[in-house]
């Protein structure tokens, strides 16, 4: 099957908020083998939903729709998608009756706008609402088919879960398979250079990279008669691949850099701590962003100035004086007095200037990473290039993950 | 003007990434006047590209495409456009020495194929891309409009903001003027009905409220035939404005509430320290995030487990037996502690649960801040009713920076 996802609302396209149907009706699609062909948001103006659905059918023969359904002048989308299939409205008198049954339960009154919810094109089959008052819909004419859903999440997700999925699941093609596998140290071009071979061959299964901020990844995906059929396809590509850029890959199983340090650390029963300058606290906190990161990591110091590198982190003042807080000798007294302070197997600092400004007529971007890994002290000098303070943060961060990547399996 | 915003890439499809640059376009478009009729997303496919294009420009003149220009072969968003329009690709000797130098400055070699991204359709006006590699390019063939933009977010908003955006306002037909005006303390249904006899009344300035996460804004909008009119309209209705809601009024100038609270305390001549617990760094990012916050912030600690707490900021081993990590008690013993290291006259700390599973019989979102200004304690409980740990934990660093916003006046 092939679909097209046909949001509606006119808020989205003033851009007041951001359009998570698609990304979870994309996600769950994939999941089902469906193929997701594009994604259209018009507002609510029946002419351009009409031209969206006449330009959708083109080439899909499933339409799923989210919008629209409410009670109130501007909702259109049933209406519309009626007329556009030539049938006609009818009241469906159990709808009606679980309508006014929502509005007693809440003690409210139901206005009489309301009713037009209860309201469904006549062939079609109702896809129930537990969270809200417009009832979804499914129809077809034996050739094209749509689900049409309710806007908000809290309503639709349940909704395509319970109705829409395992009726999908009913009318598939073939099973989708993939793995996301995540590499560092290698750009995507050399990345789709060193696997052009595979690529330029491929039917099924397919290889995509991705290029993600500073490290790269790549999908192979895999669509047969059985999931387990897919998944033999993709394991047997992937011993093709891993001779060629295995020395990359950090993951295969879409994890973060970061996610893979705590799970190896967590494993050996060592415990993590970390002392911030120029990221301030990033690194700690794309630390904890992880769940269950409570379990490896100690905490961390944020020494945003001097007195505090010295009060917090033992760094000596003649060092700071003698080589400035951007310097190899200053990321290095801060990961020693770190562990003096927290006794962490694996401790990490950074220093570095993350700008507008150069200082200490250094320039912005350079950065120094002290890493002690079981009483082994590395420091490593980098240079971002990136142009905001926000990427050379970012680039810091997923530095200091690769340094205590490349420790953990003495690299 | 009337746009089409056509994102290209197969990932978006895929529900990998979430369509933020829909998002972001449409919210400038809107300032500047265009009208934006449809969002269109389509995969790395020449055919549904064409479609796309042949579909946008049956009522659009205008149209604004991101991602599909990096050097690999799925890359083919220059191509097909050029092809759209009946004319060639060149190569362009000065976007070939840019890209040369760019990745001379990194010290990497050119992959061959990235040579492609220095090809630009003959009769385009080229839109540098000064944090990539891609260039954009502006095309028109006199009625048909079209901005080819790369896919990075951190590519094309200063993309847009420092070529496209001028250029779009120099064709428009007035000049607009607005201001962001930030309260907080007030829910959006509660602002708007304040304000409706304003809002009702509009037609110019407007006014149009905004839902951020926990707080709101709203946006008044002059559109008259020279700038200086539309700023004097906009002041006007600011004098009308403030006597209603002045008193959730926080920041004329779109600022966040920490900015302004770093203002303050800037100019007061006060430094500020951290100890963060659930945050696990946020907040220490947060503020760091802020060009000049070394002016202000001594540092931050991020006190993840019991030990740390009792080690780094003095509290009782009694006191996290008897009432918990999670508790008052915890919290201004961490705020007490933070000040006897740092001496700061504003200490502010936080600890809670950000989930996912409940701990000490305490449920998921509850959390305490204690803040220390000028010598006094004042430690608040909050209940968080976010569903995820991101929401969570952006919802205490809000409730931080808002503890904070009142100690500066007095409130």
């Amino acid at each position: 099957m092939k679909a097209t996802i046909l949001t509606i609302g006119t808020e989205i396209l003033f851009g007041s908020i951001t359009n998570t149907n698609s990304v979870y009706l994309s996600q769950q699609l994939q999941n089902l083998g469906v193929d997701v062909l594009r994604h259209i948001t018009v507002g609510d103006n029946e002419g351009r939903l009409l031209k969206a659905l006449e330009y959708a059918y083109e080439d899909s023969d499933l339409v799923l729709t989210t919008g629209g359904l409410g009670p109130t002048e501007d909702d259109l989308t049933k209406e519309t998608i009626t007329k556009y299939f030539g049938t006609t409205l009818k009241e469906d008198p159990e709808q009606l009756s679980i309508l006014k049954g929502w509005y007693a339960k809440q003690n409210r009154v139901m206005a009489r706008n309301n009713i037009k919810q209860a309201w469904l094109p006549e062939g079609s089959e109702v896809l129930p609402n537990p969270n809200g008052t417009a009832p979804g819909f499914y129809y077809t004419d034996g050739k094209r088919h749509i689900y049409v859903m309710p806007g908000p999440p809290r309503e639709n997700i349940p909704m395509f879960r319970d109705y829409v999925a395992p009726k999908l699941a009913q009318s598939r093609d073939g099973y989708l398979y993939y793995k996301m596998i995540r590499t560092i140290g290698i750009g995507e071009s050399d990345l789709e250079m060193a696997l052009i071979d595979l690529i330029d061959g491929q039917t099924d299964p397919t290889i995509a990279t991705y290029a993600k901020q500073f490290s790269c990844a790549f999908r192979v995906t895999s669509k047969r008669a059985t999931l387990e059929e897919s998944k033999a396809a993709v394991e047997e590509m992937m011993q093709k691949i891993r001779p060629i850029v295995g020395k990359y890959i950090y993951s295969e199983e879409d994890e973060e850099l970061l996610q893979v340090d705590l799970r190896m650390l967590k494993e050996r029963g060592e415990k993590l701590a970390c002392a911030e300058s120029m990221t301030g606290g990033q690194f700690a906190k794309s630390v904890t962003d992880i769940p269950g990161a409570s379990a490896v990591f100690y905490g961390g110091k944020v020494t945003y100035c001097n007195p505090a590198k010295t009060a917090e982190l033992c760094v000596k003042p003649d060092t700071l004086d003698k080589y400035g807080a951007v310097s190899a000798q200053t990321a290095e007294e801060m990961v020693r007095g770190l562990y003096l302070y927290t006794g962490c197997s694996c401790c990490i600092s950074v220093t570095g200037l993350a700008g507008p400004d150069p200082d200490e007529g250094k320039p912005v971007g350079l950065f120094y990473v002290g890493l002690m890994y079981r009483g082994k002290v590395t420091v490593r000098e980098f240079r971002s290039h990136q142009r905001t303070r926000t990427d050379i943060r970012n680039f810091a961060c997923i530095q200091m993950a690769r340094m205590i990547y490349k420790a953990l399996n003495n690299d």
